[in-house]
Parts: C-alpha cells; structure tokens; sequence
C-alpha cells in the first residue's frame, strides 16, 4: 500500500474539533434527557420522528431508514420502547410490507414534557454560543458535508433504497 | 413553566444539519473501521490514546477522563479489549491509584493497520469536500462550541476535576 496521506495539523485540528465537539454535545444531550426526562437519545429520535409522521406512525423499514438504523437495533429499540409503553406495533397483514410503529399517548405525553428541555439544552449549548450569521455557516458547511455522504457510495449502509412507488403504497 | 422558546427555522436547519452530519458520519466511519480493521470506533479511541500517551500507557481514570466515559463503561470496554488482546492492565499498588492500561503489540498492529484506512475515510468524507478556508471556518467554529461546552458547569459529567498534582505523580 502506498504511504498514506495523513492529515496536516490544520485538517487534524479541524477533525479533532469536530469528532470533540460532536462527542461532548451529543453526550451532555443524552445525559440531560436521560435525568430530566427518563428518555435516552434514541428514544427521544424515535418519538419525534413519529410525532412528525401523519397518525403518529411510520413503517417500521422507514423508520429505520429515516434514523438510518440497522433493522435489527430497531427491532430490539422498539421491542423495548413497547414494553414501556411509548410505542405500539400496528400489523398491516394485507400488503406483506411488515408493521407500523404507532407512538401512544404515554409515548405523546413523554415527549411533549421532554422537548422542551431538550430545545433549551440545544439552544444553550449550540446556537447561543454562535452569531445568527455563524450559525448559517455553520449549516451550510455542514450541509456539503452530508451531501458528500449522502451522494457517495455506502453499500455499508446496509440500506436497499425504496423507489418513491414503494412509498406510496400504504395500508 | 413558560412557554419554551422553539428553534427558529434557520436554527432548526443548523441543529438538524449537525445532527444528521454526525449521526452519519460517525456512523459511516464506525462501520468501516469495523469492515476493514475489525476494530469498533471504541477500540480505535482507546488505541489512539494509548499511542499518543508515553510508553503506551495511561491511567485507567486518565483514559476515562480523556475520552469522557464513565468509569463503569470504560471498566467493561477496558475488560473487553485485554480478552481480545489488544490492551493489558498494569497494576501500581503503590500508591493507591489504581491501574494503568497498556497497549500490546496485537494492539499496536490492529492501530497500525486500521490507522491508514480511518484516515482515508476522513480525508474523503470530511476534508476533501471542503476548501482548506472553509475548513479553518469550520474548525473555528466547533472551538467556539466546545468553549462553551468545556466551560459550562456540568455536574451530570460524573468525573471530578484532577488537580495537575495529581496528575503528576506516577508509577
């Protein structure tokens, strides 16, 4: 293998930060979820990806898609939040497509106190400590990024992409 | 409670961008240093540390410091690690500071080998997508975050602070 190019000290810094920062905000996030709300971060993903979805319900395949999950760390998460009460299965035996997610009102009533923490926890920790025009800058660097992943190849993922048709059909 | 103060929709595109860029790409890193070196984003970290620290050896409470794990996660990953052989633990009974963790030399070529393959991920889906300006900006502005985060106040961290005495007394 030919000698591999290793970062320069500004692109090392440039990744240390982020991987740092990423690491350290993500991390504060999940801790004040878990003690204020009794919500980890991947319930507080699954339940307002629900809250957003029409009926409060999505596939499950989408859903895993959408938070880009493995199907089997779904199954097991929503096997959990089940038993807890914050979501539901709904079968949908007609199409052979596999099951909704359905949130109930536990689930409604667990989110709706915890947002709000949340959004003031987000807003101290990453959008008070930039300018408005910083926080744009922001976005848009981080917006080439993810078209970078998102448009390279990642046959990783996991993932079989469904065609808009597939999508349409619901039951 | 007052009502609470709901991202604005430029906010909410800088919150959700990051989010998104994170979740993926760490995502998208993890599973390919597991591809290709066998190694997960956990057992790369503790490695990097361990490389970077003299002799390859750290403090266990150091190490957990340094990454930000609690103790019992660090307990259980360190135990991990020295089954598969890629650590070991060093006892200093001396002082009654617990353990150091040591990299072997299984643990030295596993990093050797992964090294170059992480890096090149990096390179592709952080730096190259990004002019070196832009990635100054973007450095800079992450510092600002973890300026902000480093100094906030954060009992929920579960480590107390180590004075630099501490620090340097040894084994």
């Amino acid at each position: 293998m030919k000698q591999p190019h290793w970062l320069t000290p500004d692109e090392q810094e440039a990744w240390r930060s982020f991987i740092r920062l990423q690491d350290k905000l993500i991390g504060r996030l999940a801790r004040g979820l878990q003690t204020e709300s009794k919500l980890s971060a991947a319930d507080y993903t699954v339940l307002v990806n629900l809250t957003d979805a029409p009926a409060g319900r999505l596939r499950f395949l989408d859903l895993a898609k959408t938070v880009e999950w493995e199907k089997s760390r779904m199954s097991h998460h929503i096997a959990r939040m089940t038993k807890r009460g914050l979501v539901t299965r709904e079968e949908c035996a007609d199409d052979g497509r596999g099951a909704f997610v359905v949130i109930t009102q536990t689930g409604r009533d667990a989110i709706t106190t915890a947002a709000p923490l949340h959004v003031r926890a987000v807003r101290r920790l990453f959008i008070d400590p930039l300018t408005p025009e910083e926080l744009i800058t922001f976005a848009q660097l981080s917006k080439r990024l993810l078209e970078q992943l998102e448009n390279g190849s990642s046959p990783e993922d996991g993932f079989t992409p469904r065609t808009q048709k597939d999508r349409d059909i619901d039951c």
